[in-house]
């Protein structure tokens, strides 16, 4: 079995390593610039812990690598693998912005395929079944999408000046969704945003309800709705209307149960909480996919391009809320608007 | 009971003298400008059929007016039957644009407001339900509002050139609703409109596809996703968003049928056909409240001013459609862009 | 148009009078031993109060008779109305016992099949639709069958002593959908009944919560579950099981509303209240049947000798509640147990 | 951590260890009659393969045994591993029949009540959190109990002669499931019993299709619904009713997903399609729960007396067939029937 060093030891980490352990993974080692928190994990985990990057990288038994550590690192810890000639997987985003994003692009150049992002919602058993049954024809030619991704609460306020804002810390997985499922670039944006949960993030300066609208070459329509806070639990929904039909992968409950009351007629059981419970098995299947590929040899079903083009709908859909207008879409990734 | 005129002896009168009869009203003729159908639909009903809008409008046991005529009339017979001192409810739209539908409030003054404009969804059971939650703080403060309006199957091309447009002839209902829901006037509109449906529409100078974003002064979001043709029957659903929950008018279904086979598990009944059967129940009440009001001499919920209002909207919608941009919108109904 | 005499100005005779309008129906007359309330239900609907059942009946406007009188006269009216000529639908139940059942089959002999008896919740849409389901070989062969029927609220305690008990009041109707979605009759049928809603129910000698099994020549086995009282409303649903499917009759929602909040996810919309809206489609489509098949001079889709049938049942399953047993049935409705 | 020895190496063996493995459990030695197995099953988990029982048992690193033998040897193997003091748990039945439950509650003596009978379903989510419902007081008092447990396929013909027949084999979870809902011995059982699904499980004695009643002391009803074929998938359903609600446990789904075209109108997901996914999460607490009680050495929430209980009611099942009537339950597990 394919042996896989971990670098990072933070709480994504720690999401991997469970998902790794479930899917049969045989994790390594583990590097942290904090040598206490790596330590830490390698012993929870059974791994060792790497003093080093290269560390790391030399042993003759790690074959893969999960990039896991704070975004801005993420680029060169990216390329310092694919040298070594590992797999690599990297938790999304790319890159901390666009810019950086293309200058990892472009570092890689043709090995850029071969790098695995972690887009975790292509691997969830909803998603990924609604996606099958498009490609499969069932809903005809897709038409308009529509993807709610609303949290249950706002992370800590100390969390938003670091995050890069709502379009690139959480939007960004919807814009991974949008494009995968819509099967095309999209060729214009258009954001709204509004700071409604919590007056503090406006002062920060980020928003926390957004609501972006895409449009592709043959005239697809796409609505993302973002909210930080949703008081009934961790809403993920995509509704996927074509002209044979629609389909939609609604919240899973936490169990089939159903009440009734004077007060309540036939309730289903609750959301999931947040998206270490949501998407549970997605993490685990997505490792599985991994190192089925790592293993196989094969090019990866979602790579760093996929994290360059999130990175420019993230950055394109800034520019529309700070500019007031649609932003027009390029398929260079060019940027068409001043800052 | 108070005695109706009926102005107008087409398909949507009919469906109102339908409703007429359900709601126990009183029929007492019927005017139009094809003299035969006029005499048809007054056969029908019990009444009688008028030779002009004056006899309608001269006798005396009538004292409320419904006018169901073509779209470019409305104005006039309004005028002309509150001039006579009736009680008067109009189908949308107001009128056939936004220039006449400012003539027909100009020329009311202070009496557009005592004229009931049919926007029947109004009076929808679960719509109805959903704005009274709303309205009884259920789901705190309103922040995103989504609105997914999608007819079984787009009308005969014929229909089309005279029909306005989609935003005119179409989203004028889900303008109504967007505006009655957010309780706020929306400050901004920006429209993504294709030609997926039918490639004749588009030869016909309008679209079949339309994704609608409009935001209100304090930030709240609001998206309206019409289609002219959904396989599965007539799409009709509201979800607001807010900051204590969410409420949402899912389709209603022609019976509480399920059905389970080795290819079905669980599946519902179908969803109604269209409007007819969809919001037979809504016509119903929406007759019940203008006699009610008529006779208590009460202002109608909905009246002149939400048509003003509504085209607005439909003509800054194809404004937006035009110049590939957000339009900005005034308390007014002033036109803020150039064509 | 057919013209109606109604016998009976009660509760019930009202709730067909109403569906006699909502049918189009021409309610001509109506007879009542009170008369006052035969006067003010006349009064009601434009119809003349008549002072004798002769009177109703001589009337050469008259063509139908619905006989919706206290139980016991039902036979007497029945055979009066059948002998003057008249299309005829009795109120169910056919007579308040079995030995006045079978007397009203034994005087009505070969005109037994043409006495409409008014099972409504045939002629529910969703049951019928079920029913249609079945016949049409969606489920392919039936297997098990389970009746839920619960009323919202026990009636007044000094409606129990005249009701007949349980069996005859609430579940005749559940064994009539039983007989008729089985498409066979059931040769043994055993009881279970306890008194869990109210003790004074059990102290006038009856039972408030019941569960009744049968068994048919073929081996189809269906369940019957009856409780008085059901805090969340009017509980109505039927599930067919068969060899290949399953097809439910679950209840209907007041709207299409679902609500989500901290302690709510996605709970729909209330049940119906009681028979009145929850049955009030079934009343006129049965009324509807009614005259339809009196204006061609057809035979009733469920007629007298149902009524017989559904007697049978209730009685035995009175006789397997105190006899602690289960009790073999016979086709031509011989009583095989002692008392 | 806890050691286990696993007695039996067949199909449901597999599926504990399997759990085993998803709990975190170390799984120390594996026995089976047949060695062959034993060491398939032991290369396949890194355990080793015992020769015989003895060694198994001898092992001083197996605190814990899980027996998984063919149910005429389950007493057996218990004995001795109690004897042996290891903490046991033993799949489900107990025993073969009732004279050898009731035999291995004698030798067993006051250690029965710390016997782990697998009764997997109480661990269910869904079935879990209905108990903890009815526990909290969500429903009032609990007045009627449907199980419907149906399985997608009927198992090979060459099963039947030795399961024991439908309500030893397959009804027993269900008798467990309403003991374990009810809080209350049952004092009278009905069966119903039919042959639909394939006449040759008749010709070899059994039946396959059932409907079961019960009745406790206070006048709680149960039915229990089987059958050996759903084409719709494994159908696992409880419904609770009470005083003041009522809690339903329904099919979960494979995913969220639900599907619109011009035949299907919102079809949910499929349901799971047998015991091994659809309870893949129940065979895990399950474990989960022995092994924690098993280190803290508390008495388990389901023991061998339960599996005395359900044989008795499997038992008494049967005779009611045979004997076409209900059969009066005592609370010692006598027999009051005579064959």
């Amino acid at each position: 079995m394919i042996g896989i060093a971990l670098m990072g030891a933070g709480r994504m980490a720690r999401v991997h390593a469970k998902a790794i352990g479930a899917a049969g993974g045989r994790l390594v080692t583990v590097y942290d610039v904090v040598e206490s928190a790596a330590k830490s994990l390698a012993a929870d985990t059974g791994a060792s812990a790497a003093r080093s990057t290269e560390e790391a990288l030399d042993r003759s038994d790690v074959a893969a690598v999960l990039v896991v550590t704070s975004s801005n690192t993420h680029v060169d810890f990216i390329v310092k693998a694919v040298q070594a000639g590992k797999a690599v997987m990297c938790e999304k985003p790319l890159a901390p912005n666009l810019s950086e994003a293309q200058r990892c692009i472009n570092v890689l150049g043709t090995l850029a395929g071969s790098v695995f992002l972690a887009f975790n919602r292509r691997f969830d058993p909803g998603h990924a079944e609604l996606k099958k049954a498009i490609d499969q024809g069932e809903i005809g030619s897709l038409e308009q999408l529509t993807i709610t991704s609303r949290d249950p609460a706002p992370p800590p306020l100390d969390y938003i000046p670091n995050s890069g804002g709502l379009f690139r810390d959480m939007m960004i997985h919807d814009f991974d969704m949008a494009r995968w499922i819509l099967g095309e670039e999209p060729i214009s944006i258009y954001s709204c945003g509004s700071c409604l949960v919590d007056p503090q993030i406006g002062k920060l300066g980020d928003i926390d309800t957004a609501c972006v609208t895409m449009v592709t070459q043959s005239g697809r329509q796409a609505v993302i709705l973002n909210s930080r806070r949703a008081v009934y639990g961790y809403d993920q929904r995509i509704e996927a209307f074509g002209s044979a039909g629609m389909v939609v992968s609604d919240n899973p409950r936490a169990t089939g149960v159903k009440r009734y009351s004077s007060a309540s007629f036939g309730a289903p059981d609750r959301l999931f909480s947040f998206y270490m419970d949501r998407y549970g098995d997605s993490y685990r299947r997505e490792i599985e996919t991994f190192l089925r590929g790592a293993a196989a040899g094969t090019q990866p079903p979602v790579n760093a391009i996929d994290g360059l083009r999130t990175a420019y709908l993230a950055e394109a859909a800034g520019a529309s809320l700070r500019h007031g207008r649609a932003i027009e879409l390029k398929s260079n990734c060019e940027v068409t608007w001043n800052d």
